[in-house]
């Protein structure tokens, strides 16, 4: 049954996903879709299509979002031998410090200034505490204090969290870079970075374009959090890659949407590829604002430079890139066929 | 200064582990060196020989375990740019939840009994917290209830503590298989399993063979804290692969100490070989007793299947697989040459 629902919905997680989403009904009772969502790390429209099928077999019912009907529960229990509904915490990443509450507002209040949400470009926008998660992350990780740091793309305001963090714990930043191609964003940073005296450089720049020659080889950490495609991935950490001084452990951050298991072999391979080692991985690390393609949360990525850093694209890059492109290629070569 | 300490220090992890050694003990002000090894991920005699090419400098002195010298403090601040001792929580793993205290001290008298560590074999032994820990992240993640699990080296006793839990939860577990080639071992745990009531089957096997042909295909999960070296990580994890039902979405969880960027470089690209997808890496996961060769501390590696588990070994294993294996064989190169 798992398997034939997994097939009916397309599922890339095999009948272990369709067990899964089930084993989270199951422990929660009743849970909304997006939390399920949430929880097994899948697209809201995804796990939507499997709860359509089940609830076909009768398994599942729409009471309080989703649940278990009596078929559903006897087949839970004898079938994937589920019985237990305790909970335990995971490991997870810790609550935005007491200290930077006041922080997290100021930023919030320049946040919701910002231009909107430009889904062609695959914008999102990160959470106020997400943003700020991150810039204590990196100032934990020896990415902030005297160092030259490089956001590629830049909707989230990775960039602003970092300068007013920076002033805040009172620490002089290297040389903070941002190459963004949205013109509202790179106006909206230049404004808020003049008003806040933050010490970022904002370069308006389309990552197709390889990096201005200045910064190659100059920088000791990238931040990115790119487009949802894996050519975006491989792109940006490819710009990243030659931002950097081409030396043992160098920093790069990326945040990136949980991906089938064949497609995040392929993403987490191109890292390596490109000569970076994955050090941690934190799923749930990101929360995105409003509802989202990708359940509403992404991974954090820990790349530590081997010195050889080979980026996968150099020059200029003319293939799909944002999740309108590849669609629009999709449709493309079905109308040719 | 910082590329010279690392050359002299032969540190692969170059100028920039010097700067996060020195960070380290900028920021605690004095810091045994141990906690300075385990703050950066490094062994002890690692950071041991920076230390040392930090005295000759007079950059560092001994006060307290490690700490800067007035020179020393001086360089940092206007070598590194770093002035801020402020120190945020990072990501983690929560403690043992309240009501385990009792089941953490049941392990811990049973682990008490165990045959001492045999270092030719690359064991040392997870602390009781630790190996509860893999327990519960196990469950929290559906290895256990109802799912066949193989845990392939077992000198930590992550079986027992599994099977211990899954009593706790009156949970009924699927097939729970140990392979294990200390004879010793197998006898305890053979005695702990029928004393305990767990419904545990420990088979004694060097896992350089093939594991037993009626396990090939069968499980849901594998767990492994294999040998150091990377050829042992590549070989057990070989042996997970071989065991998985050849389907997407199985689990393995690996056990691995931190590397060299380049090492990790190599490790984590033979698990992208082998068809799985690393979905979560914790650094600080596992903890060990007394002190070990690598910080006493090693990251957990959550493992997708693909559906494709491709083993980078099969059949009988006839290179070098623990530590003192290598250290022979690099004996035996110099002795030759």
């Amino acid at each position: 049954m798992l398997h034939e629902v997994a097939i009916q919905a397309r599922l890339a997680e095999g009948a272990e996903g369709v067990r899964r989403i089930l084993r989270t009904v199951f422990m929660a009772e009743q849970i909304p879709v997006r939390n399920v969502a949430q929880e097994v790390g899948l697209p809201v429209p995804v796990v939507a299509a499997v709860r359509g099928e089940l609830e076909k077999r009768g398994i599942l019912t729409r009471k309080g979002g989703v649940s278990l009907t009596g078929k559903g529960l006897s087949v839970v229990q004898s079938e994937l031998g589920l019985s237990c509904r305790k909970r335990f915490a995971r490991p997870g990443v810790p609550p935005i410090p007491v200290v930077l509450k006041d922080l997290c507002g100021r930023f919030a209040d320049i946040a919701e200034r910002r231009p909107e949400v430009d889904v062609k470009l695959d914008q999102s926008h990160a959470t106020p505490e997400t943003v700020l998660r991150r810039a204590v992350y990196l100032y934990e990780h020896d990415a902030l204090e005297g160092r030259n740091l490089l956001v590629l793309g830049d909707d989230d305001l990775t960039s602003v969290a970092v300068g007013l963090l920076a002033q805040h714990l009172e620490i002089v930043l290297g040389q903070v870079v941002v190459l963004e191609c949205d013109g509202r964003l790179v106006d909206f940073l230049g404004v808020i970075n003049e008003r806040e005296g933050l010490p970022i450089t904002v370069i308006a720049r389309d990552l197709r374009e390889d990096i201005p020659g200045d910064l190659c080889g100059q920088m000791d950490v990238f931040f990115t959090d790119p487009p949802y495609t894996l050519s975006g991935l491989s792109l940006f950490v490819s710009r990243g890659a030659s931002a950097l001084v081409p030396e043992v452990g160098k920093q790069g951050f990326v945040s990136f949407g949980r991906r089938s298991p064949d497609e995040t072999v392929r993403a987490i391979g191109s890292l390596i590829e490109m000569g970076f080692a994955p050090v941690e991985i934190i799923p749930g690390f990101n929360e995105y604002v409003g509802a989202q393609v990708l359940g509403g949360v992404s991974q954090m990525i820990r790349l530590i430079s081997t010195g050889k850093p080979q980026p996968l694209v150099t020059g200029t890059y003319h293939g799909a890139l944002y999740t309108a492109d590849l669609k629009r290629r999709r449709q493309g070569d079905r109308a040719s066929h």
